[in-house]
This record gives C-alpha cells, structure tokens and sequence, in this order.
C-alpha cells in the first residue's frame, strides 16, 4: 500500500519478504497489489481481493498515526462495519509508551488513539517493535490481517503472530526449489527443452530468466525449478532432482554448459 | 508479472523504475499489480485494470518465447480478439537473429514465432536491446503497453516509445519533490503539524516514513514532500518550500532537529 510505492521511491521489498515467507510455509501468493493512500482506492481494493475467495489476505501500511494512515478504515468500509475505539488496543499503545519512555508521562492525544480505532469485530495484535498494533479480522472464509508498513514491524508481527496461521492453512505442503544457471544457449532454444521436462515431471515448474537478455553476448539463463507438493519430502525431493538432471542432460546435449 | 514476485524470489524493481518513470513524466500511476504466470489470472487482472479506465496499462513480462510467456494471449483473451502472427514483428525477430548472428542462419522456429503472434489489432514495437518485439494496443481510450521482463529490455523500449505518449497525455503537468528528515520527534507527535501544513498549502501532498521505528532509540522520520499541477513552474516550486519551511519552523518550535 501506499503513494511512495506508485511514486517509484519505494521498492516493495515488503511484498517479496512476505511472499517468500508464505511460499516456504507451503502457502501459494496468488496477487500483489499497490493501491494509493486513498480511501475508496484501498476499500475497493480489499473488496476486490475478498472476492477472490483467498484464505489470507495481508496489507502493510497505513494504520500509523498520520492522516494518510487510511488502510483500517478502508478495510471498515470495505467489510461495512464501523471502526471502534478498541479498549485491548488503547492498553497495548499504553504499554507501549509507558515502556519506551519510562520517566515521561505520554499523554493518548487523537493520532495516537487514533491508532487505536479498529474495524468492528477485528481483534488488535501486539506489535513487538512499534507502536501501532496490527489488526485481524475475518470475513467469509478470508483471514484479513492488517501489518505496518515499517519492515522491521511487519516482519516481528508475521513472525510472531501470522506463520502458525498460515502453515496451519496449508497444512504439510512443502515448497522445494533450485536454481541453475545455463550458458551457450538462447531461451528460444531453451523453450522447447523445458516444456520436453516439464511434461516428463508433472509438478515440477520451471521457468527460465535470460540475465544479460538475448541481446548482445552470451546468452546467460537463470533456470528456477519449484515444486510444492503434500506429498512425503522424499518423493518431492526425488521429482525435483529428476527433472533437474533430465534438463542437464539435455541441454548439455546441445553445447551449453549447466553450473 | 510473474511467479517470481509471487515467490518473492525477485523484488518488483521493473514496477519502481517504470513508476518513477510516469511519475517524472507528470502522469499518476493508480495500481501496481502482480498476478501467476497463469492465462486466467492474467486476464483476469487486465479486464480489471480496463475497467477502472486508465489512460494507460503497462505489463512487464511474458512475452518471451518460452511455455510460460502467456501475456499476449491473455491480453488477447481480455480483449476478445485472437493472436495472429504479425508480419512486421516476424521481421523484427528475423533482423535482430540477423544482427546478432550474422555469420548464422537462424531459423524461425515455433519458440521464436510466438514472439510474434500478437494480439489481432495490436501493433509490434521494436525491442532495441532484446528478441521479443513489445505490442501496443488501444481499447475504449486506454492504451496497453506489453514490455519485456528483462529490465534492460523494458527500460530501453519506455524511453523509445512510451515516454512520449506518457507526457503528451500528462500535459503541462509537473512533478516536483524534496525530502527532509526530522529528528527527535515521535510520528504521532508530527501528526497534526502535518495536517496543519497541508491545511495552508494545498496541493502540496506530506508523506512520513518512520525509520527505525517508533519501538526503539531516538524517532528518525523521513518526510517526502511532493507537489503534481500543471500551474506555472515558479508558482509550483513556491508552494513546494513554503510548505516545507512551515513545517520545518513548526518542529523547530518543539525542539526537533530537521535536516
């Protein structure tokens, strides 16, 4: 979320944290979205999101204490209940001043409350590192959960209070993956030697990305093989290899050089 | 694009860098979305973005030459029309094979081919630096740019060809930004000065970006001041400092060190 990423300052390297933490969860990221610090931009977003009947659905951003601070609100407007004072929440801000400024009476002026205010029926969840708490709430089937969008306060909250959840959901899925690096050989070549392996190892997935393009020098080609599978960590394994050797073979077959 | 953001094997610095683009150009970039190398969820994602009526969508990625390079089929699906195999981007494809291996005869294999069946009703761009020709094509006023995924690739073929239709749409519009840091002050605390600035100056937009957080040491709080119109450029740039020395007086006052 959030105008510093539509502006191109920021680079959404909380999107790709989060992805990768759920992808070795066993759990599979269907859609990343950046919407604007706006009202009717993010509720139409969550509304959107919700309609795709995922399991979770995680924002960073915007339930900080600034004006712009809307995502809580959108998420109300979106589930069309009322944002409410939250008495658990209002502790949780206490606590959380009392304990980093000790000697200091820090008084719950409106923008800290205001941190405070969360959809009906959501529950708060501590934030380890920073002032303001996460938010859970659920709405057919669909587990929202609202993180700041401080990396490091997005990160402790996933960690402490998002992972069970999500691992829980997907269950003894587990992600395997590999990467190889292929040389001498264009990607328009490589096309057709990847579809041969994948055809011969159905659950394997590779997908091939051309560094240095085909442009000019050598043709230089990452390869990325993933499988995510319920079924026992041996076989998985196995299947992985398989196709990883075929390809080898295969490409090797033709000049390239595999490391 | 691509099941590599989705993984989060790979950070969406294309998204960023064509952001920062649109954004310098004084266009307003609305959504940045990232959808599963998958026909239906790329298409999907495409009929959504025409709906909300943009002067222009971009995609980066998929139009390579291997299984999983399904944007112009998807793109072809969201328009309902069908892919065809375009003349002049065969050309391209054989003149660049020519070019960069002019001592070989490259052969148009079905792998290369694809590269250049196109979205019936869509125009091949010259890639500068790559095989895959880009396709432009306009729907109900919206104008769809499909770049490669490579981002040397894409960078070269937005300077060549959609800056231009960019600042043609934006207009006079201007875009103008300065950043400052505050120390010393909490974000709750920064708050209402925020609000009271962009109270007197609107127009001028105020984001804060806590670094390091409110949960430890000293509150370390980037502020990213940015102004869009199409007014003057002098009067733009006016508003811009006014509003940053106003804000910058007023944390002055209660004891923050700006810098």
């Amino acid at each position: 979320m959030g105008n510093e990423l539509l502006l191109g300052n920021t680079v959404n390297t909380n999107a790709s944290w989060i992805a990768a933490q759920v992808t070795s969860l066993g759990g599979q990221v269907c859609r990343i979205t950046a919407v604007a610090d706006n009202l009717e931009e993010i509720s139409k977003a969550i509304r959107e999101a919700i309609r795709r009947k995922p399991n979770f659905i995680i924002t960073t951003g915007g339930i900080g204490p600034t004006f712009d601070d809307m995502t809580l609100k959108a998420v109300a407007r979106a589930l069309r209940v009322r944002l409410k004072l939250d008495k658990i929440a209002v502790t949780m801000i206490r606590e959380h001043y009392a304990r980093r400024f000790p000697k200091r009476r820090i008084s719950l002026t409106r923008p800290r409350l205001k941190m405070a205010s969360i959809p009906s029926g959501s529950m708060p969840i501590t934030n380890p590192v920073g002032t303001a708490p996460a938010v859970r709430i659920s709405v057919h089937g669909t587990e929202i959960f609202c993180l700041p969008g401080v990396p490091r306060e997005a990160k402790a909250i996933f960690r402490d209070s998002l992972s069970k959840a999500i691992s829980a959901k997907a269950g003894r899925k587990k992600f395997l993956e590999k990467w190889i690096t292929v040389q001498g050989l264009m990607e328009s070549r490589l096309a057709p030697i990847i579809d041969n392996v994948m055809r011969k190892f159905p659950g394997v997935y590779i997908k091939s990305h051309p560094r240095g393009g085909e442009g000019r020098g050598r043709p230089f080609i990452e390869l990325h093989f993933s499988i995510s599978s319920s079924g026992p960590g041996m076989k998985i394994e196995r299947q992985l290899l398989g196709a990883l050797r075929r390809l080898i073979v295969a490409v090797s077959n033709v000049g390239a050089r595999v490391s």
